[in-house]
């Protein structure tokens, strides 16, 4: 293992109505809350009523930000920042998935300064000196960004869809009760689906290769996700299925499986841009990107992705050699993402190859494990994926 | 999974010379330090000198409290609260194994009342209202108190060994070095092992038993323990398999593992008055109390056993029965810590048939998952290991 430094101080409240500690949770904070959600789904199913009455309850002063979309625009985080500064405001309560999480954590830290918090964080990276404290109550397990530090903005004008990270933007505390993820059509959970099994690729398709216990801990976690998948595909009712579901996006991304590996990223990097460009859902770009993403490493970690085949799909590894290992193990990726009924093609995401060197051109190449990232590399694994 | 609450805001520094961000680490908190170690080891191998040093570079005023033996008394915790109020220490640093680290911990909340801190904390269980911080630099990988919030101390007047819980005695930040474990003896190496091991089948082996997150996890460490154990018994120096086994000890007991299981902790429960009685280490109390322990409830889950053998051990299930897998399941156990050099009998631990008596008086029935136990169950486990 490399050297590593860990630290994760996200408070989580797990199951079912735990919505009813969200009195307790906030009580520490400030009297005035902004309240953060999407298109308005949180009114249909009663969280919202929920909510509101657990932060009467505390006797906190409520105001709303609404209207938080997938991909969440620089505009949405201005208009959040404006409206703190404005209402003085003491803790942000993000309801949603990850990208009201994120538009949160933007707030948050651009409330806190006099500069332009897209130039300051996401472009220059520059680390925050304050930030107003925030909490989650979770509906789409998906970013794992309810315990990370991490939030990822889009720029529409630029088509830049950057990351910034801080501790100081962990969630005080998160919610996370899995009947909430009842409701959700299929699509948004294949797509949460492919996202957390993407990110714990990112983690584990990483050098150190030798044994390690965070290949160990990611090969559990990938296991789990893939028997809770199938159970949750199959009765989106079921609790079980749903809990790990919700609990292995959390884990995925909470800092355990990163301790001592060098991490990879590449995927989200080749991603980002088709989500800025197109405004397709994260999740669904990743379906399409990262199995052609590792079959075009593959070869650089042979004996990894033969493990990966025999550890985490069970391939019997009786008159195979490592190559054919390999190349089973990724077909079982593309062959569950099917069987999600996840996009495999670019063109299921309406991109074309008169595309890909936009893509190309803005593509991150800082992030690579394996193999550094050429814009060639880039070019074709896009290729491979039309 | 059952409902959880999860929190552990420790802050791991992990690698080779991470004690150099010991002045960073111990920056935030007051100048006066009191320092808390065991029997002189740190000295011969050059880890106080290291200790001091940063400590002085970061202005600190350092107190001692040596001496500190396995399985910690309660006269050593009065030492070091007598220490605390006379001094008026702002930060404890713990540099050891599980033994200084439980000390310390006693001491920080002992140090904040006026009340015994017998009777109040470890008889009574009351929550405490405050804590001098601590922090941990860990020599010994065993116990995993270096990154959770509890601390086991004897009471040899009344042979009593009772733990305590509390999130303020969580360490503010442990110090993770592997090579510091490179010159344990070989027996405190097996102590360590089978401990951790017994941590995770303690949280393991209770329900739920459906497919859950946990338990995925659960069955990644072990293998990854298992691998390094033999690895590190081969080569002391062999750094990677030093790191695995450090690692594994604290995530197993960092909640991770806990999170949405019942827990169970009967073995624990068992061993305890055969350390407080006899003095023996508790990982070679575990190595003799877990595998019979396990033997005698196997049958209250007998598919969790087998899977447990398919899973953890490889087993082949083929022309197997449940119960066959299941039996093979324990049976590995028992000869892995024969493998480690670790006791197997009473026998070997100095304890005798007219011993059991006085143990089972002492073994605290409030723990278990499968099957409640009787005092009749604890003398008939202990009478397996014979």
């Amino acid at each position: 293992m490399y050297d590593f430094h860990y630290y994760n101080p996200v408070r989580i409240y797990f199951g079912k109505d735990q919505v009813n500690q969200l009195k307790e949770a906030v009580a520490p904070y400030g009297p005035r809350i902004l309240l953060v959600y999407g298109g308005g789904s949180i009114k249909r199913t009663g969280l919202y009523d929920r909510v509101l009455s657990q932060l009467r309850e505390a006797g906190k002063t409520v105001f709303e930000l609404p209207g938080v979309m997938p991909n969440p625009r620089t505009e949405k985080v201005y208009e959040g920042i404006e409206l703190c500064r404005r209402e003085n405001i003491d803790f942000l309560l993000a309801v949603g998935g990850g990208s009201v999480i994120d538009c949160c954590k933007a707030i948050a830290v651009g409330a806190k300064t006099d500069r332009d918090f897209w130039q300051t964080f996401f472009i220059n990276g520059e680390p925050a000196a304050d930030a107003i404290p925030l909490g989650t109550i979770l509906t789409i397990p998906a970013t794992g960004s309810e315990m990370d530090m991490s939030a990822v903005i889009t720029n529409w004008a630029t088509s830049e869809k950057n990351n910034y990270d801080s501790p100081l933007i962990y969630p005080r505390f998160s919610i996370l009760d899995p009947t909430l993820t009842f409701t959700l059509p299929k699509n948004q959970m294949a797509n949460g689906i492919v996202d957390t099994m993407s990110h714990i690729f990112e983690l584990y398709f990483s050098p150190p290769d030798e044994d390690n216990v965070t290949d160990y801990l990611a090969e559990g976690l990938l296991r789990a996700l893939i028997r809770a998948a199938r159970a949750a595909m199959a009765d989106p009712t079921d609790y079980d299925a749903r809990a790990d579901l919700m609990w292995t996006s959390s884990v995925a991304l909470c800092g355990m499986l990163n301790n001592g590996k060098k991490t990879d990223w590449a995927s989200h990097c080749i991603e980002h841009p088709i989500s800025a460009l197109f405004d397709v859902a994260h999740g669904a770009g990743l379906a399409v990107v990262h199995p052609n993403y590792l079959e075009y490493v593959r070869s650089c970690a042979p004996a990894k992705f033969a493990r990966f085949a025999q550890r985490v799909w069970e391939v019997d590894p009786a008159g195979k050699s490592q190559d054919e290992l390999a190349v089973e193990g990724i077909r079982r990726v593309k062959a569950f993402f099917r069987e999600l009924g996840a996009p495999a093609t670019l063109a299921e995401l309406g991109v074309g190859e008169a595309d890909i060197d936009r893509i190309a051109d803005l593509t991150d190449l800082s992030c690579w494990s394996y193999k550094p990232l050429t814009r060639e590399d880039v070019v074709n694994i896009l290729r491979m994926a039309l």
